[in-house]
């Protein structure tokens, strides 16, 4: 299983994954589940993959060995493609291509085509934009009303970001509120796991803010964890018992 | 879609239940899904029921009618078994009857047997039990260790009951939890929503001691819903920003 998440902020971009697979729930394994792919002061284009991991390595891979353009015959990258509009159709088409390789053997064997990707960045003069592209190649993109996006395991680690996530919030407050959305996932399916990788991409800056990846030693994340219990706690503690008495 | 949670604790039993259906999401209606069996002193047996309507419908009705007994040719009902356990076996017996009828006929039109029960009470002088029974007609139960079950939509509503709920729970801070729980839920899925039906029964009472509906003008569940955002929102606010920076 997975969990990555996306938010494109006002002031940027925030990318977040965990990096646990599993082939059942015996063979539990750690991979990057998140990719850069920059010049710096030119682009910086993520991704973050969920789903089956033969498809999503493949789908990397042939992002970094390029794609030849079906007019021009131009091998095509995210290293010269000219907008993050044409860097998620390429990643789309990468996607279509796996799955014209892999599909019908996947299907022989009861396993479906399941791959889910984010992918955010900016070019230099374009706009930061974020996408989410679908195992059919297909994408939508996160906007100002709806500035996030999750692949994966997404529905345990929801409801914080409805509540607490908009446009306008702050970078680095996106980043906790990401963190909390993670470890909420990660308390109810084991198979979300430590270590996670996290990316703050600022507005127009063209090189990623921070790049780090948290792992079992990281203190402030213990701490957030461990916070957020408590407030939890406390916050359902403060709210006044139920006044429903008999039949009604 | 439906969402369904039930506590056994220390002290008694809580059942949660939304009330909404769809059959496409332009087709929304209100059903009661929590359902009651009792004989005032002597027994409390309650149902929570999701998945597929016409399914859940029908074992109630066939639970309702009773069942005659393969052995013994005895009609058995909820009203007559001798313990929670053939309560559940009997609810079990009543979902095959129902796939044994309907299953083929559902598959041939591609939808799938879909339905989950939550069967919770007392029987006099038998232990409190809470029960979940499956679509193939087995089931579990809930223990010290894990007080709570769901059906339905349960992921968006399990992080605050796996932090919060505990067997030594109080009551009614178990139901406060539960409809938190709920409040997460329909936030996230607009097929849970209002009204919501509760049913508390004290352990050894063999009485409900609460059977309510909060529907839309309920002023202490809007109060609740109020408090816990508010709440969340402090507490995210109130954790320090990430450390981190650069690259690492």
């Amino acid at each position: 299983m997975t969990y990555c998440v996306g938010l494109q902020l006002q002031e940027g971009l925030v990318l977040i994954s965990d990096s646990r697979t599993n082939a059942g729930i015996d063979n539990i394994s750690t991979y990057r589940k998140l990719h850069l792919f920059e010049q710096p002061g030119e682009r910086v284009v993520a991704i973050a993959t969920s789903g089956n991991l033969s498809i999503s390595q493949s789908v990397i891979s042939l992002l970094q060995e390029g794609i030849a353009n079906p007019e021009t015959g131009d091998i095509e990258t995210l290293l010269n493609v000219s907008s993050m509009f044409k860097a998620a159709q390429l990643v789309g088409r990468a996607v279509r291509m796996i799955f014209n390789t892999d599909g019908a053997s996947l299907e022989q064997h009861h396993a479906g085509f399941d791959v889910a990707l984010l992918v955010g960045g900016q070019i230099k003069g374009r706009r930061l934009r974020l996408f989410m592209v679908y195992a059919a190649g297909n994408f939508i993109e996160a906007t100002e009303d709806t500035p996030f996006l999750q692949i994966g395991e997404h529905k345990y680690g929801k409801p914080i970001l409805d509540r607490a996530v908009s446009y306008r919030t702050d970078l680095y407050d996106g980043l906790k509120i990401g963190l909390i959305s993670m470890d909420s996932t990660m308390r109810s399916n084991l198979a979300v796991g430590l270590p996670i990788d996290i990316m703050v991409l600022r507005r127009d800056v063209l090189r990623p803010e921070l790049v780090h990846r948290i792992d079992q030693e990281d203190g402030y994340f213990a701490d957030l964890r461990h916070r957020w219990s408590r407030a939890l706690r406390e916050a359902h503690l403060a709210i006044p018992p139920p006044p429903y008495g008999g039949r009604s």
